[in-house]
């Protein structure tokens, strides 16, 4: 029997409560595999009851959580109390938010946990707790690090046939040209060509770079990093045997039938890569981290305060996630 | 009877002549309005010949051109003569492009047409004829300049319920946080009230603004455009009895029931604006010129030098053309 999942609380004030509840209620329908929650146990009780859901929550380790999925929701003590106030964070919760996090990932180091799913955090609340990352996907890849040295963590935001990873994320526009760098493509590039084959199990994946500027620059006349920074880093990671092709036009690239040639799409910045995957994957797209020694998804949503022990949030994403953290660590048949 | 239609031969190397007779082959099939081609009569029935069309072509007025339209493609002679040289564009057209585009717009200008439906131009070609505007909005909106003045053309992609403005175009990203002002974005957000209204027939248009930065800057936390330039200039919009709302993060706007309580978006550059629209439209994007005392509208794709002449490109962008300047200048029932 392969271990369980383990997925991470998050926000305990946020909807991933509302969310893991959910899913545990429906997991016979959705065909949800085993998972343990690192949370608080008298703190989800009590999330469980306000949504109106029968559960037994129990607490347990992730082998005794593994064996009594069919009838409870395994949770793995973290540090509380924490209070049950939907909508409303605190940052008295914050390290108990970090160190489910830090328990969750090293339950998959020890290997008694396959993969992480993480809920929502809300960043403010662990600031105040003296958390320093620039978010969730940094601290995994701190917590991951060897001899002191943290691998590049790379988002990946996945759905069904289309993945698509901005090569920056939550920059503004304006530092965008500035951060482009050919040695920044050509690791990301390793990195996606070598999760593809060891996570998504293709075993040749091609991935498509897409310029930065209108029709990738026609030819350098509307602006020069595609011809200068972009095809360079291209033909180098060609020369390493790997199979990407670009820069593309950005938008002609999306037009799905081309993309479904290709297994990823590199993009140059958040909303070329966020753009596409919101407008097809409706509310099931999953946010994976590669680049990392262990699995970790994510819903691809935040903490949705307003929405916070309501019952209204749609579960789609997490289970998207958890299935996806399923398919990556599958036990070879 | 209503005038007819009329549409540019466009770059006679490209796949533009090809589509407009093809579609004038599928004119029953497809419902199409009378439409008469600004072009060159010997050119075009080489071409039809070469793609095994058996099509009638014919030099006509509009009027008369309209009533032939059932059983010959009228053609308004343009100056030539041009040879049938698909995939290989020749400067000596340029004049005869640039003629077409004229003639057309005069046409509809004095009534005798009813909005103009224009096939794609090289612009490289152009160039060396003298031509001297960005591109074809640029020139038609020069074309309808009055006591000097030239319109503001504003670019929209159309496709069923998702229509998208780019504020800025084909220039590099690095220009484009420079390029985003205040009065560009509320004369913008005028031109598309109003012709949403008075082309689109929408009694109160609902315009959706994206923000530049990703998260629409998150409060001015990932760049200031969002909150210093874009919301000052929605909140002058607004002003003036414009109902504009924004700005809305880019990637979570394009999620299908989000941007489907909108009529338009005004997106802040050109990916932001045809990423969703070639990812939800495949082929059968419309770009239309708003702004401008006249109508036009024109297929979403290039001149495909490589499959002109093959009779493999795709009508579906072009049809889709024709039929919303029909509806855009249908006379009311």
């Amino acid at each position: 029997m392969p271990a369980p999942l383990a997925v991470t609380m998050g926000e305990p004030a946020g909807i991933g409560p509302d969310l893991l509840l959910a899913l545990y209620a429906q997991r016979v329908e959705r065909q949800l595999p085993p998972f343990v929650v690192f949370g608080h146990v008298d703190f989800l009780r009590a999330r469980a009851q306000r949504l109106g859901l029968n559960i037994d929550v129990i607490p347990a380790d992730p082998y005794e959580g593994m064996k009594a999925f069919a009838r409870a929701l395994p949770v793995f003590p973290i540090s509380g109390p924490i209070e049950d106030t939907p909508g409303e964070p605190s940052s008295d919760t914050g390290e108990a938010v970090i160190d489910s996090i830090e328990r969750a990932v090293t339950a998959v180091q020890d290997g008694t946990c396959r993969a992480v799913v993480t809920a929502p955090i809300h960043k403010g609340v662990l600031y105040q707790a003296g958390f320093s990352y620039p978010g969730h996907t940094e601290f995994l890849a701190a917590l991951c690090a060897h001899d002191g040295t943290a691998p590049l963590p790379v988002m990946m935001l996945a759905h069904e046939d289309l993945r698509a990873v901005p090569l920056t994320i939550h920059v503004p526009i304006k530092d965008v040209p500035g951060l482009i760098n050919r040695k920044l493509i050509l690791d990301t590039l390793r990195v996606m060509a070598h999760d593809l084959r060891q996570r998504f199990h293709i075993a040749a994946p091609r991935i498509a770079v897409a310029g930065l500027n209108p029709h990738a620059g026609e030819g350098g006349t509307i602006g020069r990093e595609d011809v200068e920074i972009i095809g360079p880093a291209i033909a180098d990671a060609v020369a390493e045997g790997i199979d990407a092709v670009g820069p593309l036009p950005g938008d002609t690239l999306f037009y799905p039938p081309h993309w479904r040639q290709y297994d990823a799409v590199l993009a140059m910045y958040h909303d070329q890569a966020l753009i596409p995957i919101k407008t097809v994957a409706f509310d099931s797209g999953v946010n994976v981290t590669l680049g990392l020694p262990i699995v970790r998804t994510s819903p691809d949503h935040g903490t949705a305060f307003d929405l916070a022990g309501t019952g209204k949030a749609s579960p789609s994403s997490f289970a998207a996630a958890i299935a996806m953290a399923d398919q990556m660590t599958a036990p070879k048949p």
